[in-house]
């Protein structure tokens, strides 16, 4: 019997190019071999993947684990800056939703500065690379 | 021969989880029920039903339906205050739509105030419930 | 005994010149016929009808009524915009109160895309001529 | 061997229904008929075509081209005002885009005079109808 | 048969302290005073006067005025830069209206250099002194 | 020979269901036996007062009082945030006018933290229920 | 000798195209012919006329006349919206200037309504086509 | 045994310089001769006075009475209208709070129109010269 | 007889500097060796040219030449931003006027991403370099 | 000899109020008591605690530290929406700082979503209650 | 042979009529007598002077001198807060021009608190009546 | 007997850190080798020097010397852009106060643009290094 937590890594727009898109940015690892990483750091948990480019596919997903997952680390990518519907989704669904952004999103441009994701989530982690990722599992696991 | 009317409820993110969501807000029935008891009241109308989180898919149900139908009844959620492009679709098309809203959207969070895409609707209907959609198919058949 | 349910249709400002008044907005009918149209249509509903341009005056019917009646159909005009003091008279009274409008507001100056009463009321029907009066009954008789 | 240049005139939201769209301001001629026309115009290029009404479509379209093809003429209809996504999709690319409009966006809405996208791209045509397409790849094979 | 024409001269609130009320501002002269140097500055009109605070009662002379009289020279007061309801009322009439200011409202505070009516109105005069009044009145003789 | 001081106390839009509206914000008792309670404190003032919902007849009080009374303790209500016409009506007159409110604005809707009235006041005193307005007659004395 | 009083008409940009330019808005009578009309009104002043599409001649021109003549009707067109220096030239003469509009700006564009010289003014004439010009004499000859 | 009420009059930046500090605005008593006679007008209250021109040293004050005194009088001078910490350091404590200010702040400079700490105390009382002191703490035993 | 169609190049403030100013925003080419480069591409257009540092000496030539001339590629420089009175006289004259800009705008400072006469225009091409005045005439050729 | 690492917790103003203040919003556990938990679970590192009430003090602190330290996590408490200042030192210093928050701030007032200090912090990480603070230690120790 | 380093006053709009222009504001001393004092005071400088009320005259200024010259004192006037054009001016040449201003703008009107312009100038000195511009040479001396 | 002008040079928050400090914008000198060679340019002066991070303890400095100093050269740091405070501290006093900006605010990030001390000084020397304070010396010497 499986007795795994169950955490989803949610990622939104234009990741599925990390390590290839803006190094100076986003850095030069690809989400798959730190993906690699971060399930040896948490053999405890079962760490699902899903990348899309659609926000209506981003909250398909939110739905489809939100009654039954114990958390996900949510990058929205740009949508976190104009989707008031995937707010809508983190709040309708029951399982805690960590925010997470690669970069510092205060040091680049001005709307980049508002997200309308927060609100709607348990959470916030940013700036710290990759490793926001891991640190988002950690404040799952501790919730 | 058919001579029934055709209207279309078309709605947007999230309301997938109708009576399962913020119960608070939205109410306890969900949207199939609804539907049943809606078809009943209109036994002259054809009411269909479409539902997707994705902005384009409603945008291609809308050109789909928007030169043969008789009406659309849409709840675009959340993409009523962010999206251009549904506004854009409900110009580019013949059939009258009319703004349907569950909730009262002006005592939610202001960002819920401002709508992109009444100015391109017939008219709107909000803050009574399931019977907004109701409300919403009579306007339609009155015009 | 008289059974029937009470309702008010209330006008604000310049609702007075109806018929007579920008018809390219407004339409060609008097409130005079329309009321009679009205309240053929709800045999079962005592419709009264009061209109003023003087703000207090509004908020004077709605105190009269507001503890006795069984619902508002309120078109505050242009008031709509600028009253928060009809708004304060809304949430005081007991009466639930419909914001009606005749024609679709989003599709005229941005200064009338802002209503400060529809956060009092228990919602808003707008954009369907006259017929946004008989909605708002039925809207009010549902409840 | 095809030595030919290889540009995506990539299209948004309702431009689909081109020619059936508010003649008025999209003018009456369709996509298709104007393709052959440019293709025509064009012969050392190949022009290859692609519509959505989804975001996200339009970002992965952008991705599967953007690492191999000589530029992208992408009018982004609507959500040239609300998506910070295709933007960075532009940014995260290789190939050079263009954006272009077929109508001028400043004698319309003032919304429409905002654009989210042109910062990421080369640079911007707009407001010459169809021919601003082919304005655009002329731009595009002269950089 | 009188042959004359009729212009009313409408003020608004605190008009009738005129004379007393922050001379710094409104000058000495009473409004009944002038009156008379209006009227026999313009023999060839009927000048009608009516002052009120209640800018319901200001909408309601417009009306009753609107259909049959020659222009109305308008001195909203502090109405000029809040009510949305006089600008539909100068709309809704067919009288030629000249909105009227004794002060410059430039050189007073920033709240007072924004008119609601203006729109409404043929055209404005203001910072004359009572004198304003009498251009408004050549000014609608000379339409 | 009467020498007692004389001081208004006026009240705006919706103060007359004092005691029924809101209790929560506005409290439980009734302007009138608040009013028998004042005059008790203060039985060197003949405590006048009036309420009026309409904006102007506020005004018109303003000015039938303002030239003869030792002071104004005005509870414009909902008009605070709205009336530039009854700033300068305490502006016009010479009796000292001290703003009241009941209940603390800045608790309340954002739209309420603004006053355009204050300014033309002597003073403001807001939050402390009813005993607000001892506290303006008190400060009216001591002028 | 000559007692005669000396009146600038002074006009901004684009009026030298009077009659030619948009006369829908601005009519079809020429500046040159309606000059004629207008010394002939005013016998007893000299109106002298001055048009440039350069802010910094209007400037010239006003400090030119600015000290010896009696007063200066200005229509700086366009450049009433944006010159903060020809307020500061109005300030700095001290000829009194009337600003005058053939339009009515506030029923055009939103960047029209604000006007940056009207503070520097004596007052201000606008709306009633070339006859403002008329009316514009007029109170400078009463000040 | 002392029974007396304890109150704290605080006072926030440049305070310290009253009587000496633009006598136009704040008049020409120092805060010591006023206390001496607040004193005596409250035997029943033991009145403590504190200033400091530290934010943080007002914000430690505030901590050290703030769950043993009966109240606080606070004129928090400009740190009003800039500090969330002190509004934060009064939702913090359990003694009630009222604002007080000498001058009324709605007839200076705009930024000084808004406050941060109202929301968070009891009630605000201004514009009465030092006699705001003396009514803050009689709002305060009243509590 | 010369059938050649006549267009103008008309640049605004600071574009006498090109190939000496910021190079790296404007490149290193001068306006002259480039408009040799012009005229040789469109052997069938008389491409004539002016440049002014006065924003109404550019208006002066747009009037010279806007009722004979067949087109203007006009590079307004910083008035882009600034000016309506420019926007005036494209409206004002026959000539079809495109907007050009050397580089894109979107990518400097915010004020440079308005531009007060895009709406005056036909359309708009920029970020192209010196190749966007070719473009631009290309556009006017094809008009 | 010491090989740890020092790291530096720096709270900011009125959480010395920690488990007393607004518990609903920040929990009931002191500083102190989770501080002993905070070392016990970093062995290897130093973790120093220092709280001021005082903006000054916090910049001597991140002075004084902040270039032999390893790092910093800085709840700035309300200074972090209004401090210039502490964003100056941040950026001045060599320790990297993390931004820490207790609560989620986007689901508190408006004014508390924006951070004037983000943009000089690594990172930031905030909605976890005291748990931020020890996953802001993991973020330092993984830099 | 002349060694002087070469400096260039350069003036804006209105400053001719320095000594006449609002004394109050601008003190009553000439720009010509100054200049006198000016060059007495720099004997090791030859300082031009030019003015004009022209924008595009003073650009035009700036490139004849911003190649040889070293150094501008500019005191832009007016245009300081208006002109995107002079900032580029400025950009464009290699001189170091200082941004000088006669009164405390921020004293003034709220819309001079903004100059568009000293970002492009190496530093600003205003407040000092005439004296700013001997600063302002020192300033560029030093440099 | 001393008869030495006295002048306080005053820096706020973080300027302790000069030459060591983001040297790109402030340099590499440190305030004490500044202050030595400021006190020689200066030997008919006595330059004290004070410098604090604590807003408060700036404006204890600002009294003490407030009234027996010959001025005051201020450089408020980041307190420019946020401290209300220290702007009345200015005003309080006597001294004369000249506000220094090291670097030019305007080439810095938005928020550096807006001064809220200005208004309170004499007047602003900023852009030019160390010089700044030299200059502001001279400028008090010199009123």
């Amino acid at each position: 019997m499986n007795n795994k937590k169950r955490i989803l890594v949610l990622n939104g727009p234009n990741l599925n190019l990390l390590g290839k898109r803006e190094p100076g940015i986003y850095g030069n690892d690809s989400m798959e071999s730190f993906l690699a990483h971060l399930r040896e750091s948490f053999p405890e948990v079962e760490v699902e993947y899903y990348q899309s480019n659609v926000e209506g596919e981003l909250i398909n997903k939110l739905h489809e684990v939100g009654f039954t997952y114990d958390g996900v680390a949510l990058n929205a990518g740009a949508y976190t800056h104009t989707s008031v519907a995937i707010h809508d989704a983190i709040k309708a669904i029951e399982a805690p939703v960590v925010e997470v952004h690669i970069s510092n999103v205060y040091q680049r441009e001005t709307y980049r500065h508002t997200s309308l994701i927060t609100g709607a989530c348990v959470g916030v982690i940013g700036g710290f690379g990759l490793n926001s990722y891991k640190l988002a599992i950690e404040a799952l696991l501790a919730l």
